[in-house]
Order: structure tokens, then sequence, then C-alpha cells
């Protein structure tokens, strides 16, 4: 027979805490805490699997569940001591649901059940507290018929405002015993006209119907939508948890409380929590009465003049006090917990793990396992890696107030605040100013990378999670909320609208990059914080982990903060950025309008100049680790605009008719830019721009050499290599430079040619690759695209149908496709090894940064991953926890 | 040791015909000929190595090979019973080149090799004919010191002409004997002062100044370019063929002609060729007498009054009937033979297969395996399938004069010349005056299909043998010629121009489709031509292949013409073809543009209307042959305009505010829209439009039954598919659909889901896809962009140079690419089979009418193929030939 129903109290229980799957989180804690010994009111639980049966059979449950439930019930009477529905000494509990994942609010409780006309007498007698418990019965009356019988609460509440009328008063409190019976009477009557059936008086139908309340609540809108929202599937069903009331409001000798194990604001080890003596747990968080600290110290640390429980209750405090010491040891974790002390003792109601901010979950992972309760490397697999990423931008002060008028995707981490601009040159202008700007645009190309750099932060109205905005923005640390999709821009105006919300041009927004808020005026923000506990999980990290993490990286910013922040090496220099500042722009364009070979040739000289610069600057910081430079990778016309006075700018500045340049931007327009004539197509042909940029390179390594900085591995990659004649053909035209500069210089230096891997094609043909290509990178963000046939810059208009409709799990450019992409990958590791035996090779797309993709890379045996510079402890972290 | 030199002659020979690569064609022919007991001149032949070695050791010769030539120029005197250099009895001989392909005029030849002051007076004695000898020796100086010494022919050239003036004649053969013996010493005082050394006067010298001139020949910029437009690798090399001398010019006994032993143009068994009486090769091609036929029967069909070969020199006849006999009896093919009669002896210099055209081919392979002289497997082995396509098409009469002016991809065969226009709306509207037009565009798109329609042909400017033009056109069985980039189109100017040469709308250009050529003004062409022998061939193919072979239709016209060309069903339908006409796009775009879903259901139940009467067109014409409907592909944005004018007349038409259609162009508009909002995401985000699908799909199967024809196995084909999920979403929308229209019609008809494999996720996931979909189409056109990451659209800007470059052999989006995409659906055949057994396949991209992809379909096990209506036939034969 299925055991439908789980015991639990008195120093036992039928259920454990890994049982949240059959009892929910709840109920297996609670079932946790009563084995364990806490003292817990005695109950039970309905599993799940009742919940999954009503629904599979038209909402009736299993035919043993009514033998289960009664026998179950008369366990708890035995427990406690008392009797469901008895004249003298009534049994009372309370039904909640509990879900496997928390769901907060979402669905229904009835607290008091089995009051009726004759056992309110019992309790009123046995608590001394004839208004203790009328006001029970009030409650328990008013909340049955809203969440059992569907009786708008409105219909209650007039009863009661004008009780109060009645006796004059304003607080639910002021009200004496006699006008709570006459309440009882009234909100009874009323019942019975909405539903034209008296108010259940016998405790079992009351139980039974507060059941079935339960499981129908997991299918109201409010929970569908919260289930939604946090992906949870709605196949899991909610348990019910039917429980001995305890009271925390039946006199001075009684209260209620709750309690972290640890700081969870800033993981010190110390007990802290709140309670209020003669009060029920909803008392607490309604706040209106002040709550008191546990502890002597938190008193007087927050200066409150009311006594603590250490004070008021030195025992009971002291019993906690060994909960909390058991809890921990137990849970090898800080927990959340509830208690009520009734008449003098005490009674545990939740315990659960408790949530904490980034840096407290770093500070009581490190002090743990310092401590001895947990290992190093449990220290590490229990902080998710995207804490990390929190801990190293400004966030917004949790406690400020926030008028949230749209929201977006979370795209790059931070929060920021600054005044609305609308174009990249107005950014720089203010920010020159010192003004703080916020850029604003339907999205974003390369030409807009000044502005980037000069805003605090940037929100789009277009675009996913890899868009061009989030991309530079994750590599710059700059926050960014992308896609906001109701956020109307319009740039004739200076002006954007959200509904009838309008901001012009100078007035401030803040966006929340973890959040994806967009928030009218100005937030207050909390500074990045890298406490000591930082340093150590990432050293601790760096024990453990096998994968090497790198980072992408074109600027002496990025490069410095990368290794800042431990990169080893950098695993992508993405050369067109080092071509869209001021006067590069000017020679690429020149390069692109050239009329003949010798136009061309002197403004490729000048780009040579720039990039050899920058390059032995990346060299020079870097210090010696290995740089991946790839070639040249957009198409052409990405460096020219399309509009006719941008156009005629640009013949202006690079000195050649407007006509050419209308003309030039005809020829190199693209029906399907990603998959148009980019990557090694342009160096295949333009031979001279590959040979420039490796001369570049190569110059700049004897160049830092000649300086005697220690001299860098170059690593030149080939990105969007097809067939192994593309990489033989520029691997030759590499080579040819390498041994020139090494003549020309007189010094040897090591190089390596290798190539991105990011077409399907190129996966397959790894074998053959493997022949000439000395390194594999990974490219997944155009794999992704190629193996999906999905352009991530479109896939806006249907990705997030896709995510509600369980079509993916995940948005495939955030979090690598293991079973596609992913074997693609696969086979081309084992080609590639299997023709170069140890080849390196890594991963320098987005995906390089995110910590499942990670796990992913660990396991396919990759050597490294690339990521943005303030990805990079994150994927310390996560590539550890891939290790472990 | 290596043998560098091949003997042949006197009924016997070292090599033989197979051996082409080494001794080249020319050179393994005269072997073979002198084999069979052919009248051969005996010879020699260096082989291809020599030439290859040549190369590789800097331009000298293997240490064996002098001694080498010694020997056979010794066995050629003693077969000829000359002795060369003597001065009684001098053998003379002719150097050739003879490369593995036949490159006609590319490379260098010496005729006459071997005379000297001394051995011409010899000639002149046994010739009996000093002018004769003088004649050959001056002809032999000048073309030595063209080839061997790098003499320009222009000197030659004035000094003949002097001679005539001093003479005062007009042509050549009117100088006398000692003119021409004046004529020599001139020619040789003039290279002297050329070259500052005398000609060479011994013969050995003379032959290998000639045997290296051959061998330098190979590497000259003539035979570069040519090796480069026809696919011939310079590592192939040259033979070098040195025979001895027979003359036709010896007297009125002496005779040169060439033959065909079938007649090459219709492909009737009649011997077929021409001849001159007293004359050289050179004579015969150069045209300035009229040459005469071989048989009376010639002469009298041409009405010829020279009188035959037959009748001039019956005996020699009756050998030359002999000798086509015999080579055709041994070759088992036509042959294009050339013949030297001397003094009253039949010579053989030539044999090769002969050209012919398509319609002969037919005709002579269908004769020869009814004759017996090869099977039918044969028969259909020997014919190019391509040929087939030529024959569905009108071709420009070859006799026609043509000014080329541009040259293009040949994007659909078959010749078309009409009045140039520059919009589809034009071509619509000259074509109802009854003018034939050509439309020019620089792309098109499927706003210009009812152009294309209209059309005669149509060229295009940019794009390849894939592009919308290319694809439509093809569809079509309209002529295309695409991306002819010399051609500038100047839309506001309705003009073209290619240089200097401008062409004004309405004036008259004609394409060729099979060579792409551009030409100006009309020319002539000759309609198609289906003999019996065409069905003859399509029978036989059908008897020996195992494919299936089907149609990609749309229209009516489409799917009759298919049936008719023996399609066995239709493989793709592309429903968004029917949307584009006149009522439809508007209705369409309502629904686009609609503001509700109920504006958006009164359009699409419009639409219905429409596609169900298209659809049950289909189906009746099929007559219960399966059709594959494939549901709504390109994205919305390509069914609504972009420029202001054309927006507000959509506005107009469907009666929406101009703006609403400004917002959605640009809401709809994409980055990649290859990679966009397109195929199945449509019907996912829009199920609606794949219910209103199904339904007219469903619809008309029932209204074809119902209506008593035979009712067809209707396909849905759901495209663009790249995970499980969405497969089996659309499947139930379908599926449902499908019950609905059966319980409403009441009746049952059978209908199959499946999706295109079109992605390369799609390929890996098809073990899960197969659980789902009952039949798989791979869309190759797609597939082969997303592997290779390359636009169709934008490769026009690499790929020639790709193929230039030798990275890729063909365009990969004519002919599959088998290594890359190829392993792709081999991966995806078994999965798919794996999972469901015997699922059927088929292929319906662009490559379902290309021969080597219809091989490789055959290898992996694909049940059919499909292609546009005009390459059904094509697709027969190469069925037929890949079983073989
Ligand atoms: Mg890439
Ligand atoms: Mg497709």
């Amino acid at each position: 027979m299925v055991q439908w129903v789980y015991n639990f109290g008195a120093g036992a229980a039928d259920g454990r805490a890994e049982m949240k799957n059959l009892l929910g989180g709840k109920g297996a804690n609670l079932a946790e805490m009563a084995s364990i010994g806490l003292p817990v009111p005695p109950g039970f639980t309905l599993t799940t699997e009742v919940c999954t049966r009503f629904y599979e059979d038209k909402c009736t449950y299993p035919a043993e569940l009514k033998g289960q439930v009664a026998k179950a019930l008369a366990l708890v009477e035995e427990r406690s001591g008392q009797k469901f529905g008895d004249a003298t000494n009534p049994l009372l509990v309370s039904v909640r649901s509990g879900a496997r994942a928390s769901m907060p609010g979402m669905m229904d409780t009835v607290l008091n059940l089995g009051l009726n006309d004759q056992t309110v007498a019992a309790l009123a007698k046995r608590s001394g507290d004839r208004r203790f418990a009328y006001d029970s019965y009030r409650r328990f009356v008013q909340m049955y018929s809203d969440v059992v019988l569907g009786i708008e609460l409105s219909h209650f509440e007039k009863l009661l405002e004008r009780a109060k009328q009645r006796r004059g008063v304003k607080q639910d409190h002021e009200l004496v015993v006699e006008d709570l019976e006459k309440l009882v009477m009234d909100y009874k009557a009323r019942v019975h006209v909405e539903i034209g059936m008296d108010f259940p008086e016998d405790p079992h139908e009351q139980l039974w119907g507060a059941i079935g309340a339960v499981f129908n609540s997991w299918m109201n809108q409010r929970a569908k939508t919260y289930r939604q929202l946090h992906d949870i599937p709605e196949a899991w069903g909610t348990a019910v948890n039917v429980q001995a009331m305890v009271f925390g409001n039946m006199g001075s000798d009684c209260a209620t409380g709750v309690a972290f194990t640890r700081n969870p604001s800033n993981g010190t080890n110390d007990f802290y929590g709140e309670f209020l003596v003669n009060a029920q747990g909803e008392d607490v968080v309604a706040g209106i009465r002040t709550p008191q600290e546990l502890t002597i110290q938190a008193r007087k640390s927050h200066g409150s003049d009311l006594p603590s429980l250490e004070e008021v209750m030195p025992n009971i405090f002291r019993e906690l006090c060994t909960v909390r010491q058991q809890l921990e040891t137990h849970y090898k974790d800080m927990q959340d917990i509830e208690f009520t002390i009734q008449q003098n003792k005490l009674y545990m109601l939740q315990t659960r793990t408790g949530k904490r901010t980034a840096h407290a979950a770093l500070q009581i992972a490190v002090d743990m396992a310092n401590e001895g309760l947990i290992s190093k490397s449990q220290a590490l697999m229990r902080l998710k890696p995207e804490l990390i990423d929190q801990l190293l931008h400004p966030t917004l002060d949790p406690k400020a107030k926030k008028q949230v008028i749209a929201k977006g995707l979370p795209a790059s981490p931070g929060a920021a605040a600054g005044k609305v601009v609308f174009s990249a040159d107005e950014a720089v202008r203010r920010a020159k100013d010192g003004e703080k700007v916020l850029l604003v645009r339907i999205e974003t190309s390369p030409d807009d990378i000044h502005g980037l750099h000069a805003a605090e932060g940037v929100l789009t109205t277009r675009g996913g999670m890899t868009s061009h905005a989030a991309v530079v923005a994750r590599g710059m640390g700059r926050p960014c909320v992308a896609g906001a999709g109701a956020v109307q821009v319009d740039y004739a105006a200076a002006r954007l609208s959200v509904g009838s919300v309008a901001v012009q041009e100078g007035q401030i927004l803040t966006i929340d990059g973890v959040t994806g808020e967009v928030i009218l005026g100005e937030v207050p923000t909390v500074p990045p914080q890298m406490s000591g506990a930082f340093g150590t999980i990432m050293a601790w990290a760096d024990e453990y982990r096998t994968l090497q993490v790198r980072a992408n990286a074109e600027t002496p910013n990025d490069a410095r903060q990368a290794k800042e922040f431990g990169a080893q090496g950098i695993g992508l220099v993405r050369t067109e950025h080092m071509f869209f500042d001021g006067g590069r722009i000017i020679a690429m364009r020149r390069m692109i309008l050239a009329a003949d070979e010798a136009d061309r040739k002197a403004a490729l000289e000048e780009l040579l100049t720039m990039q050899r610069e920058d390059i032995t600057e990346l060299f020079r910081i870097m210090d010696g680790r290995p740089v991946t430079v790839r070639l040249l990778d957009p198409p052409l016309h990405e460096f020219i605009p399309h509009t006719e006075a941008e156009m005629a700018q640009v013949a202006k500045a690079a000195g050649v008719p407007l006509n050419r340049v209308r003309r030039r931007a005809t020829e190199l327009q693209e029906a399907n830019p990603m998959l148009g004539h980019r990557g090694c197509r342009l160096a295949i042909t333009y031979p001279e721009i590959c040979e420039m940029q490796a001369r570049a390179i190569f110059e700049a390594a004897a160049a830092v050499g000649r300086a005697g900085g220690a001299v860098p591995v170059a690593e030149v990659m080939v990105p969007l290599v097809a067939t192994l004649q593309e990489l033989s053909i520029l691997k030759e035209v590499v080579e040819k430079t390498a041994a020139a500069v090494q003549k020309e210089q007189g010094m040897n230096f090591t190089y390596r040619v290798g190539t991105m891997i990011e077409l399907p094609r190129a996966c397959l043909q790894a074998g053959k690759l493997a022949e000439q290509a000395e390194f594999f990178s990974f490219g997944t963000n155009d794999l992704t695209q190629t193996t999906y046939g999905m352009s991530r810059d479109d896939a806006g208009a249907f990705l997030p149908e896709y995510k509600a409709k369980g079509i993916v799990e995940q948005d495939p450019f955030v979090s690598l496709d293991q079973e596609g992409v992913g074997e693609l990958i696969k086979v081309a590791v084992e080609r590639g090894r299997t023709a170069r035996n140890g080849m390196k090779m890594g991963i320098c797309g987005e995906h390089g940064g995110d910590p499942a993709s990670i796990e992913f890379c660990n396991k396919v045996g990759l050597d490294y991953v690339s990521c943005s510079p303030f990805r990079v402890p994150v994927a310390r972290l996560a590539a550890a926890q891939a290790a472990l």
C-alpha cells in the first residue's frame, strides 16, 4: 500500500530532510527536526503524490487516504494529549501547503482549525483567556471562509469595521470579548447568506475542506504565474502539512520569533533574530509592534531599549542556542528558523536554509570550512558562481524605495544611475563635463563603443542576453539592461516613454543589471565589497580546478582588470574593436574605401602602427602570459555608416568622394551579415589585411622582447574557418610574415597559429583542421547561431515564447546547448586530438563565463575557458566546482 | 628504368587508350589505333611525367630521356623506311602537345621538322614537286621561328607580303618556287638579325628545340588561363607526340579530311565528314576552299556539286568505312577522326570521342544499345544528365553570330531574348501587351514573382546559383543568368550598362542560361526537341533507378509540367508562394498587420479559402500521388515592402493606418532574416497560421476525395525544426485539425506529419525527431548555409575567389558538400532510421536536381529526391546512374 501520509513529532518522524520531493520543503524539514529530537508540535504530511494523483484523477483522492489521515490524526492526538473536536481538551491544527520549492504566500493556509462553538469554550477555559479564544475563533472563521469557502474577505472586514464603530474604537485589539463573540455570529450569518449553508461545525469536515483548498490552491492563477516565473514544473505538486497548533499569543509567557543561525547580511557567526512577546507569527511580519532582539549583544549594537530574549526568558534563550547549534551541526549550513514559545515551552515550527547576501554567503562558507563544519570543497560547491559576479559590481541599496517603470533582461550585472542620453556622442560629451550618464539605445552597434565606455550603464529596448550591448557591457563591467521592450525610444525628440511615463534627455534613470529593472530617478547604490573571504574562496578554487581561465580583452584597462581578477592569459583579442576609436576608424574606412592598391597600402600602414601599439601594450600587461589575437572578424560594412549624413561625414574624413562611399556601402551591404563576407573570408580576399595584422602582432612581440619584458607567446587565431584550405592559405601568410619579422628584427619568438571552431562544418572537419591548427578555440556564439539556425540578434522575437513553452530550457546563447552544440564540440575535440595529440583547446564564446557551460567544457576536456574580465572570478569558481 | 618514351606505329604500340594520364589523349589514341592495326604514321610519345619532372627539376630533362628518344627515333626510321636528316630519303616529323584533357590551340605544334637546305632538296626530288618542298620548308622555318625561337610572326608576314608585291600577286599560292626559295633565305636572314644566331640546320637540334617549346608552352599564359577556366590541374602536365609526317598536299592523289562516325548533330548512323584534295589539315579549317562530302548520300542531301570521296577515291573510301566500323566496334562510341591520304595511301592521324549535341547524344546512345554495341546500362551511364536539361529548353542557334557583352552564372538553362525591363510590374504590363520581355534586376525578391512569370528570362547582377532569381527561374523553367557583376543597373534611369555599352529599357538583349552569356540584340533560338530517344532513355532510366523522383511545385502549371516529366509526387509545396499573387498578398498583409485576434482571424479565413483552392487543384492534378505541403517558411517581413511609397499602398490596400504598417515593418525587421523568425518558429508563435494551413490541406484532401478523385496522401511538413518540442507542439495542432476536419466532413483520409531536416541541430537530434516525425525531407539549401555559416545571397562576394583558389571545388549550393553537409545527412539518416525503422526520407533542396548530389542521396539510402519540374528528367537519369 502506498504511504500517502507521513507522521512527525515527539522525537520521531516517518520522513527525512532528503525527502523534499515527496514531503515538500516544509514537511521534510519538520520531519527532520522531529527526528533529531527538536521540540516540533506533532503533525503529519500528505505527500505531493497525493496532489499529483488528485489532479490526475479529476480532483479525487486515493481511496486509502481517508484511513491514513484518520490514523495520523489519532497519532497527533496521542502525542499532543489532546483530542480533535473534544469539548474539554480540543486539538487544534494548522493546515499549510508545502511545495518542493518555496513559493512564499502563493498558496493557502488555514490556522486554528478544529474550533467550533464547543471547542472555543474549552480553549477559553484551558487558556484562561476568553478573549484570546474568541479572537482565535473569529480569525479562523474568517480565514476558512476566505480560503475554503471562497467568500470575499471584504464582507468580514465590513462586519469588523462595524463592530469597532459600535464599540467606538480604532484598533482590532481594543475590541472586547463580547464584541468578538458577536462578530463570530455575524460572520457565520454572512456565510449562510453567501453560500446558503451553515459554516461547518464538524472539525473533520473542516479538516477535509482545508486539505482540499490547499491542493486546489496549487492551480490558482497566482501559483501558476509564480511557477512560470520561477521555472517550477506544474507536475511537482504540493504537500499538505497538518500540525498541532501552538500559540505564542496566550499570555506573557508566550512569544513567537524568527532567527538566522548566522548574520545573513554580512555572514558573521552571530545568532541573529527577532521576537515578540504574546504574539502570533503574523504579528512579527505585520510590523505593528517593534520586535525585540534575541541577544544582549544585538540589543546593544542596535541601541534598542526593549529587552532581549536572553534577558526576558534566559532558559528558553539557552534552549534556543542549543537548537541553533544542533541545527547547524546537523544541516551544516546557516538556517532560517521560526519558533513559538507557548506558556514557557519552546516549539520549532520551521527550519530551512537561510537566504543570505552574496557577501554573507562567502563569509559563511569560509568560516564553516575553517570551523571544520564543512570541507573546503563543500564550501566551494555551496557557492553559486553568480554570487561572485554580484560582489564585483555596485548593487542597489536594498533599503531604498524604487519606482520600477519597466523590466528588461538582466544583461550585465551591477546597478547604475545616470542622466539619460540617446547617443554615444552625447554620452561622451556629457561625461567629459563630469556628468554621469546612462546610454539608452534601441540597440547598439560597434559605432557606439565610445558611448558605452563613457556611460555608467546601458539600456536597450531590443536584443537579448548576447546582443551587442550586452556582450560589450559585460566585457567592460558596465551594468546593462537589454531588450526592455516596453520602453519606447524617440531619438528625434530625445525622449523615452513607458506607457504614460516620459523621460526626457538629461533626466535620471537607474538600472539594475541583476534584476533587469528600469527605475525612475536615482536609487542609491552600494559599492562592491571584496572581503578576505573572496580572496580565500578564489585561492581554494584555484587549488581544485584544472581548467585554466583566460579573459577576452582588447583594451589595456580590460587586460589589467582581467589580470587582477586572476586571468591566466587573454583568450580572445577582438582586433576589430581596436579600429573603432577616433582616428582609427578613419584609417579603417580609408582602407575600405581605397580606390587602388596604393591607397589601401597607405591606410594599412597607418593601421599597422596603431595595431602594433595596442598589441604591444597588451603583451606588456599580460607579462608573458599567452595572448590569443584573432584576425579581423566582422564584415566590412560594420565600419561604414548608412545614413546620408554620416556617409557625407565619412567621405570628408576619409578624403574620398561621397559617391564612392555610397557605392561601397551598397556593394558591401549583405542580406545576412552573420553568414556573410567576414571572418577568414575577409583575409582570403584581402590577404594584405591578414599580413598587416600578423605583422603588428609579431612586431609587438619583438618590441616587448627587446624592451626586456617577458616575451609573450603570441597566438594568432583565424576566425570562421570552414575548410582546411582556408586555414592553410592564411597560415602560410602568417608564417611568412613571422619569418620576415624575425629576420628584420634579428630575434626569434614563439608563436602559434590556430583557429576558431565556430561553424558546424569546422567541428566535423576538426580532424583535418588539426593538421594545420596548433590550437582550437570554440566560438560558441557563432556555433550556436549556425547549429540552431538562429540569429542572436533576431531570436528576441520568439525565444521568450520558446522558454515559456518549454521548447528551450535556457537561452542557448547564455548557457551552452549541450545536446546539440555540445555534441559538435565533443566531435571536434575528439577528432582534433586524434589528429594532433594533446592539442590545446579552449572556448572564447560568451559561454566561457557561464557555470553550466564551464562544467561542460571541463567534462569534454578543454584546457581553458575565456570570458569577459568581470566573469573571470565566476569562471574560476565554476571551474573548481566542475573539477569537484 | 622509367619508361619516358612510348612508341607506336606499324600495327604495334607500347601504350593503350586507357593510358591518357600518362600519354595524353592524342598519344593514347594514336597508340590504340596503331595497336588495332589501323594505318597510323609511326611515332613516339614523351610522357606527361617528363613534363612534370621537367618542371620539378627546373626545366631540365630526366637523364635517360635523350637515349630513349634516340632509340624511339631509330624505330620510327625503321618503320617508315626513312632516315632523319638523310640527304636522299629524309624522315620529317611533326611535334605536337597532347594533354590528358583536350586544350585545343592552347599549346604549340611544329610541323615538317627535319627540313633543312639538304633535306628539302630530297623532299623535292621524292615528291616530284619542288614548289611543294620549298613551301613546306618556308612554313617550317616560319613556324619554328615563332614557336621555338620566339620571333614575332609579323617579321615573316612582312617578308611574305614583299615577295607577293614583287611578284605582283595577291595570294600565297600564286608565288612560284623561286619566290619561295628566296623567302626561305630572307626568313633565315631575319632570324639571324633577331636572335644573333643562325637558324638551326641540324634536325636533332630542331627536334629538341621543338620538344622543349611544347613543354614550355604548358606554362604559357593562354594555357594557364584555359586550365583555370576548365578546372584542369597544372600538375597533370602535357605529353609530346613526335610522329612521321604524311602529306595530303603532295598532289591530286593526296587529300586530308575530318569525319564523325555518326552525325554529331542529330545522331543518325551516317558517316559524316569532309575532305579536300591536295591539301593540308589547316586548309580544311581555314575555310578558303569548299570542302567535299565523304558520301554520295551526303553530297546529294547537301546539294553539293563537288564529288564525294566515295566517288573520287572509292578504294580509299571503302578502307575508311572499314576503319569507321573498326573504331566504333573498338571504342563503342561515336568517334571524331582526322585522316590524310598521301599518294593514294590512307593514314589515320587522330581519333577521339566525338562531341555531339544533346539530341545526338541520346540518339546515339539509344541506337548503339539497340545495335547491341553497348548495353542499356552503358547507354545510360554515358549520358551526362545535364544533356537532358538542354533538351528541355530552347537553345541559341549555334550558327548565329552573337555579341557577348557580359557573362554571369548559368543559373537556369535555356536561351531567351526580350525587351529589357527593370521592374516586375513593367514586365507584366508589357507582357500583357504581347511584348517579349527580359527582366533585369540587381537581385530579385518574392515580390518579383509575377514579373518572373511574365518574362522570357531573367538577368541579375548579384547573387549565385541558388539566389532567389536562380531558384525561382529554374522552378518555372525560365532561363536565367545570375550574378553578372559587370552589368551596372540604374533603376532610376531605366538603363543598364557594361563598360561603354548602354542598354535602355525596351532595347533587346539575349541571355544564354547554359553558358551565362549576356548578348546584345536578339539571337535566334532553336526550340527544344524531344525525340523518341528521350522517351526511351527515360524509360530505361526508370528500369534501373531505385530512388524516386518528385518535383517541387506550387502552381498548377508546374505540377502538370512535373507530372508530364514523370514526377512521382510533389516533394515540396512552398505554400508561401501561393500568397504573393494579387489578392492573396493583400489578405496576407492584412493578417500580418492585424490589430487584434479578430482581425487576424478574418484575414486567415480569407487565406484559408485561397489556400484550400490551390491545394485542391494540386491534389487533383497529382491524382493520388503523394504531395508534401510545407508550412509557411519565410519571415513575415518578406510580405511587407520597405519603401514609404509601397508602404502607403499597402496601408491603403489592407485598410490599415500607414503608421501601423511602418511600425510593423520596423518590428519585423531582422538583422539576419535567414536565421530569424521563420519556419516552424512562426507556427509556434502564431499557431493560428499553422492551423489554417493544416485545415486548408485536409479540407482539400476531403474535397478531392468527395469529388471521386484519387484521395491523395497529404504530407504536412514542418520547416526549420531544431528541437523535438517544436515538432511535438505543431504535430498536435495538425492532428487536432485533421481530427476536426475528418469529423466535420464525415470522412477519413491518410496523412503524415514530417519535418524538414535543414539545421545541423536537427541532423544531430534526428533520433529524437523521428519519434514524432513520420518522414524527413532534407532541406539542403538551409543546411548548407548553416553548416558552412554562409549565406547564399551573400556568398557571391567571395565564392568565386574560393573556387579560383581551390578552397571549394564546387559551389556548395549547387553540388552538395558531401564531406561536411553530407556527414550531417548521414548521421540524420542513421539516427532517424534507428528510431523509426524504414522511415521515408527524401531531399527537397536545390541539390535534389544535381547529379552528383543525387548519387550521394542514393548512396546514403534516401527514398526520393525532389527538384524543380524541369530537373525531373535529369534526376531520373542521374538516379539510374547512381543505381548502376
Ligand atoms: Mg565568431
Ligand atoms: Mg529551408
